[in-house]
């Protein structure tokens, strides 16, 4: 029995190291890890825009709603990152060259989303509307800060 | 502690209902609705075409790979519905107006990929390749089915 217990905390580790295989087994062309990466980014604003007014105070706190929206951006959290390869600076894309000249800054970046993607989400599974403010604005400055350093305006 | 007693399932499909609201609550123009579903639909397509080499028997069976991915096309399975809204015919799409004019099919197709889904991330939980090259066959014919009556070419 001990072999096969395994908590859904080491799951989803387990799951997000291999989501985060190296890109180049995973797109057959850096035009597709731009389509990919713009892809987690338009539903991660989609689903973090969800819970923004609730945040601001301009539309009542569902405790359900901020909780689903909360999990897929947890989830979507875990996503880009192996897509922005080095060679996927062509195309439709915003990113910047120093993603790869400050590979540590970057990989800086992604943990801190996670974690605070996680915390967040954890902060609406406990129902507080004030633990969800927090954690959405750990979360919006990690975004902030990312896209100030690595996308072009 | 029995009024606070929810099953994962029921969570589940409280968090599925609670996304797929009215889309003119969720998106601000109808090309937001666009670009959303086609984001789903991008990530939907990348992890499916993840396990797609694994059921062809052209790469390894690596069930915590498999079970990942699952699990992602089982909850981008339930986002894309209600961005299918009357008036976002327009611009960057494929949709075809049949859509809105045979709504009972659509919503058919809705569920049965969401079913489909569920059953192919259940497959890969349990290890066994010969449930997951099952199960992905009927997901892959409910995409199908749906992209040739609703999606033009």
């Amino acid at each position: 029995m001990k072999r096969t217990t395994v908590t859904l905390g080491a799951a989803l580790i387990a799951a997000s190291a291999l989501l985060s295989a190296p890109a180049a087994a995973q797109f057959a062309k850096p035009e597709d890890a731009v389509k990919y990466r713009k892809s987690v980014m338009t539903l991660m604003s989609a689903h973090v825009g969800r819970i923004a007014p609730v945040v601001r105070g301009d539309r009542p706190f569902n405790a359900a709603e901020v909780q689903a929206n909360a999990a897929l951006v947890e989830t979507l959290a875990t996503l880009p990152w192996s897509a922005y390869a080095p060679g996927t600076d062509k195309g439709d894309t915003r990113v910047k060259a120093d993603i790869w000249s400050s590979p540590d800054k970057f990989k800086g970046y992604s943990e801190q989303l996670q974690k605070a993607a996680a915390a967040l989400s954890a902060a609406a599974r406990s129902g507080s509307l004030d633990q969800v403010k927090a954690a959405f604005g750990e979360t919006g400055r990690t975004c902030k800060g990312c896209h100030d350093d690595f996308r072009k305006d």
